[in-house]
């Protein structure tokens, strides 16, 4: 604590495992730490180690510069702030909270008729990450108010801001876990098929790996054709790619493994081929990814 | 040209984009590389660089002790073999064509029959990196005759031998492709919904490669679990992912872009919950993906 003289003060409210790993983090890069929850003795363990325990949600919202929310849901953060009139004019609202972007933006406009300042936030880490480098925290909302308290922030992890739109962090989230789900699923795809041919997964996992990384390199040329809106088929093109793509379909049925994921991969691409595009790069299906399916 | 003396000879047949590529990795390497086309024209630039044209198929067969084929598909590797009577008896025919593992098991036993040793393999690479590192060539079939032309096939890129069975380069291509549009489809759906928002291709790429690449360095580890068959929640238990995944089919179809991919995602956990696995880690979806779908 020996740095809390020159560490700005700051406030957690909601003490589940992931708030718990925020507010321990900022205790432990000595910043004066105030805690609050709904069910008081999980601010216990915090208080033991120098949080100082809020008496009401009043003093919560309004002890610190910074007041980070981390809730089950937006509406708990709608009625936090409803059970309180305090003035929120002296304090900046960090909603860490998980929802959808729209709920960020709405969240937004109420915290601002409160007279609060308000930043949104999504964590893309585990709770045993937080304060290391490995966590990533997006912010979105006004730039003034993430630099005003980006050097506390930092104590979380790696902090970035995405923009001023409120919504963005949920969106990037959204699109993050998508990517998540995505590779362990392609990778659970081929892991089943490889087991019915006697591959376990430690040995396919390696493999799997090196072509995630390797695809993932990929994406900031592939991006340069999305944002021309020009897609020359440079390395393949998508009427080539649609034949490989009934080899996995095969493969899976052959298997007796599921072949949903494959059959979708192929779907998107067929659209795009049926709209004239079979002759072009893989990156023209995101026509057909930013229009709602049939 | 100066190693030819100590480098093996090598033929390829068909001389496609790759099949040209992969003669002139052959000839840079110093080969003595003979190649034979169906249409003869597409292999003057390879005469002209070197290489010898054999004047028959059954020449193409015999002339080297390994014998490259990389043909449209295993229809026409049947053809080029019922074309020609030749002993194979001194060869081994390594099939670099795409094709399934069925396909390829099949050529194994028919190229048997008429006594060739046989490889198939798979490239997973584009033409144009073919005789770099990048290049990656899968083979299977018997070690021995992997081992005896390893040297030779170096000139190719990166080599590997998964197996003695002649599908596992097959199923290694497709479950290499799968994770290949996997993070393409995952990248495009999140670049979609994104640009709603205003943000273009080029500003997301960077997040998308860092999450593709993040999840890729855990499948070692998820392999772990799929072979122990044990998978305790760790990190995260698969009924919180579930409530995530809402957000991600909320997100899309709010911005009006294609929901399937993220409805396809949550529909697998889905089933695995029903399924009884709610409290286990994400892995054990492999139970899901090993059985055919609804």
């Amino acid at each position: 604590m020996n740095s809390s003289e020159t560490a700005s003060p700051v406030t957690v409210i909601g003490l589940g495992l992931m708030g718990r790993a925020l507010a321990g983090a900022f205790l432990k890069a000595g910043h004066p730490t105030t805690v609050w929850n709904r069910t008081p003795a999980k601010a216990d363990p915090l208080v033991a180690e120098g949080a100082r325990r809020a008496p009401t949600v009043d003093d919560a919202l309004t002890a610190a510069p910074l007041t980070v929310l981390c809730l089950t849901d937006y509406q708990a953060v709608r009625e936090l702030l409803d059970a309180s009139d305090a003035d929120l004019g002296r304090t900046t609202l960090l909603n860490l909270t998980s929802g959808s972007s729209a709920q960020a933006r709405e969240a937004a406009r109420r915290a601002e008729r409160r007279g609060a300042r308000y930043l949104d936030g999504a964590i893309m880490a585990i709770p045993s990450t937080i304060g290391t480098a490995d966590a990533l925290v997006l912010h979105s909302g006004p730039r003034p108010d993430f630099d005003a308290h980006e050097a506390t922030l930092g104590a979380l992890g790696t902090v970035t801001h995405l923009g001023e739109d409120h919504g963005l962090a949920s969106l990037y989230d959204a699109a993050g876990l998508t990517m998540m789900w995505s590779v362990l699923n392609a990778w659970l795809q081929g892991t089943a098929l490889l087991r019915t041919a006697g591959v376990d997964a430690a040995a396919f996992a390696p493999f799997a790996r090196q072509m995630a990384a390797g695809v993932a390199e990929w994406l900031p040329g592939h991006a340069e054709q999305i944002d021309s809106g020009s897609f020359p088929a440079e390395v393949s093109a998508l009427e080539t790619d649609a034949r490989a793509m009934e080899h996995l379909i095969e493969e899976s049925e052959a298997a007796g493994i599921n072949a949903e994921l494959p059959r979708l991969i192929r779907a998107m691409a067929e659209r795009a081929i049926a709209a004239g595009h079979g002759g072009e790069q893989y990156p023209v299906l995101i026509e057909e990814f930013a229009k709602p399916g049939p």
